[in-house]
């Protein structure tokens, strides 16, 4: 099951994708149903759990005998929104957790002996197909980082690497994207990671019920078409597990909290001469049973 | 003028100080003009800016002249909650902001050439008198930060140094608890500065128009009544107006946002052997114009 957050007519809504249809999932509840059970926001629809889950695949099941209503929308009529559009807290990201990756920003010495946590701040999200700021005064360095993002559903604390599936609602894609010269200048990443656009989220949140091994997705990462990063989640160094438990040892985890689990290699900086983002660049992350996740730089004026 | 956010009767309320007894500025409101104009939070009504104190100073001035009220509570009392009990992001937070405590925490080669800046999870937040969590399980080097804090009153982006000050709301206190060895570990400081009650926060907002320079406030911590950090913000080496500029150059900085300064020389880890925070510890840190922020560490069961 595929949730979005979308807009259409200028009105956002909460949908699950049917095909190459898009289901308002209020209205549909409302028709078929009559009721309107269902919070406002995917943020507080995915702390309902496997209820909401079920809700929605009742209202699938209906549709699919019925076929076609008012509320389904083609695809292509949707403004597609990042699924969670402004977290309630800054998103935690793990740092060099791909072995090749973190060669390629230095060294063998850069491989990390345990998980790397920094954040990227709320204003930084936007959706499929928006478009990127440059931001050409502060940084000629502002680099792609296709990553497997994995949203919290059940908030908890000292969760163990046992359970910690348990706290999962899903998945999504997100690009880190990273100023360069300033992530180097400042030492702590904060800064160079929090450009206001810097974290292109979506296209949709996938249910974890979806995927039956997240140890097992192809993360391609095309820019221009040309294929930049071709990694596999597999080669992870801490796993979602570890990450979770890790993190709630000593941090409550919230539902609706977005754990970005790092980027393979092929980043722009690891190329001779590096290969940045330049306006007009069209990035591509496809992340196999969740999606592809498309952004522009935007080109000057 | 001292705004907080507390709780009296078991219901949370927005106070401002008065001498030795807090006003309940809703009820005040509602009493002297018959009307309910304030935002909810404290969070909400700072974003009003000078319309939200010029407002406050009204009622404030009807007091003065006409006593005491049933709006009006002694301030021992009534329980200090955080004066924004949960930001809406990470709280910013700049590392070695003060040359002798960089050069404590390692040496010359420390102390930073550009703003370093990491964050805390929301979910640190803790008030006045309120006990912090010692960890005992993930961390036995748990140290305190006395840090003088920003409050943003105005959104913006691209903040000049000379506007800075114009998207300043007010001050409070910090205690930016940090697990070294997670710090450390880590590489990254989120994870070691983001523990579960880690951000004591208070005890209240100081409007900036109470506090004429900024850069001559001592800032003395104590732990158990002795004196372990006596600094004064003269000493920053990133000025407030240089650190708004900097993050807001790529960063939207919104209203309610917070911004932790930096800790002088005398934290724990400084000092040969080290001094770090054990159960039953009572941590006060003192800013002049702005007040005492008092916090104990949890005693074993």
């Amino acid at each position: 099951m595929k949730f979005v957050t979308a807009m259409i007519h200028k009105e956002q809504f909460i949908g699950v994708l049917h095909g190459e249809r898009v289901i308002d999932i209020h209205k549909a509840e409302k028709d078929i149903f009559e009721i309107v059970s269902f919070p406002g926001t995917l943020f507080e629809c995915l702390k309902l759990g496997d209820k909401f889950v079920q809700d929605v695949q009742q209202i699938i099941d209906k549709i699919s005998e019925e076929g076609s209503e008012s509320y389904l929308y083609p695809i292509e009529e949707v403004t597609i929104l990042p699924p969670i559009p402004r977290p309630s807290k800054n998103i935690f990201c793990v740092g060099k957790n791909y072995r090749e990756h973190a060669i390629e920003m230095g060294s063998v010495e850069d491989i990390p002996e345990h998980v790397m946590l920094f954040s990227k701040a709320p204003t930084t999200v936007i959706g499929h197909f928006a478009e990127v700021d440059p931001h050409l005064h502060i940084t000629s360095q502002l680099d792609y980082e296709g990553e497997l993002a994995v949203i919290i559903g059940k908030s908890g604390k000292q969760i163990s690497e046992a359970d910690a599936m348990d706290y999962v609602f899903g998945y999504t894609i997100i690009n880190d994207i990273t100023a360069r010269n300033l992530q180097a200048q400042h030492k702590q990443f904060l800064l160079g990671k929090s450009l206001d656009t810097s974290c292109p989220m979506g296209p949709c949140i996938v249910h974890k019920s979806a995927i039956s091994n997240p140890y097992d997705l192809s993360i391609t990462t095309k820019v221009n078409n040309e294929v930049r990063q071709a990694g596999n989640t597999k080669d992870m160094i801490f796993t979602i597990e570890q990450i979770i438990s890790t993190i709630s040892q000593g941090t409550t985890l919230e539902a609706g909290d977005i754990i970005a689990t790092g980027t393979p290699a092929g980043v722009g900086k690891g190329f001779n001469p590096p290969k940045y983002l330049l306006p007009g660049d069209v990035i591509d992350i496809e992340i196999s049973s969740i999606g592809t996740l498309t952004n522009k730089i935007k080109a000057e004026n």
